[in-house]
């Protein structure tokens, strides 16, 4: 059992080590050698876990999968409108990057596909279809208006994101993205939500996800 | 006159050949040896015009830049109210990257360095820049809400445009990314217009810069 609880120690932080490389320098420009470098393990242990740089691209997206899939849940779970757990989705989204390297980690390799036309379309679908369901549950509940598309404003909503993250990092490493995420709503709202729901407009923007948090 | 002449038509040749393969593979991804085989010159024609790759990836990037500077330009000749200019201005990004690729080249390139913390920022800053410009006049046209901030408006619009086509490539190889600026304007519009001029918007949606598209 120890050997066990080891060997879970010590793939996790091989999937950590190759994360922060794969953020600063690209799956392209990581090499397993540098991997092995960053995390301190020998070739033999590294081996045993991962058979190529592949392998461990793959169980990083996994596991950003694993955690979208947990805040997507968490999200569900809170007694909020539809509209607010929207605005929940695109915070719990922001504070993911910020906080976990390997959620960065697999944002860099999927937009580092992305450029190429064979790019992962998963990662985008997934976020798309849970922002689709909370639209018509907000259309239904009267708090967008009755002529949004839900699938039309599900791909605005998750396009204007990742572009909004972008600008973000490349102008201020991401330290104004949760301000630049406010401000997305900010513009957005007053054109999507009927008039007489305006007033809500203040409390939808702060809308947070505490359970997605605690995960 | 003639050397010269075959001098600028094979510039051209390896920047175009460059294009396509720094579009296709990425700048890391590309090599010297393979974009010679794309152009089909010889090397010493091709080391005659270009040191490294490092100077064709400047190389198209500046011609990326001075191809967003003359249709800033061709808009800002357009009879149009700032509103419409903002709107003719994402149409025409989007157009240049489905119709050009050296801007296609120049933006995998910006946004493969983007993933990094040192991506450059000149190309976000340029268009920021511009938007805010227009913006500001927009204000005083009356077509935008007064408290609208013209930086954070322009620093939202860049982004979403930014994601919209990210999204659009990765889903549709870019073929639906019209609509999908058209969806934007939509989605947008109604919150950021003065309520008295709404009846525009249909108006200000189709606006399109055809001095830019003459260029």
């Amino acid at each position: 059992m120890a050997q066990q609880a080891r060997a879970v120690a010590t793939r996790a932080q091989i999937v950590l080590g190759a994360a922060e490389l794969f953020e600063k320098q690209g799956f392209v420009g990581a090499s397993l050698g540098t991997i092995l470098e960053n995390t301190g393990l020998t070739k033999g242990a590294l081996y045993f876990h991962f058979k190529s740089k592949e392998e461990l691209a793959r169980c990083i997206i996994a596991e950003q999968h694993a955690t979208s899939i947990a805040s997507v849940e968490a999200i569900g779970r809170e007694q909020a409108s539809a509209i607010e757990q929207i605005v929940m989705l695109c915070h719990e989204m922001a504070r993911q990057i910020v906080h976990d390297p390997i959620v960065r980690a697999g944002i860099r390799i999927t937009l580092e596909l992305s450029v190429d036309d064979q790019g992962p379309a998963d990662p985008y679908l997934d976020w798309i279809n849970t922002c689709e369901h909370l639209a018509r549950r907000a259309v239904e509940q009267g708090d967008l208006e009755p002529d949004i598309d839900p699938p039309r404003f599900a791909r605005f909503v998750i396009g204007a994101f990742t572009g909004v993250q972008t600008v973000s990092q490349v102008l201020t490493q991401r330290t104004d993205l949760e301000h630049r995420v406010d401000d997305m709503w900010g513009f957005l709202l007053p054109g999507i939500m009927p008039a007489h729901r305006h007033p809500d407009i203040g409390r939808i923007r702060t809308a947070r996800s505490e359970v997605a948090q605690r995960n």
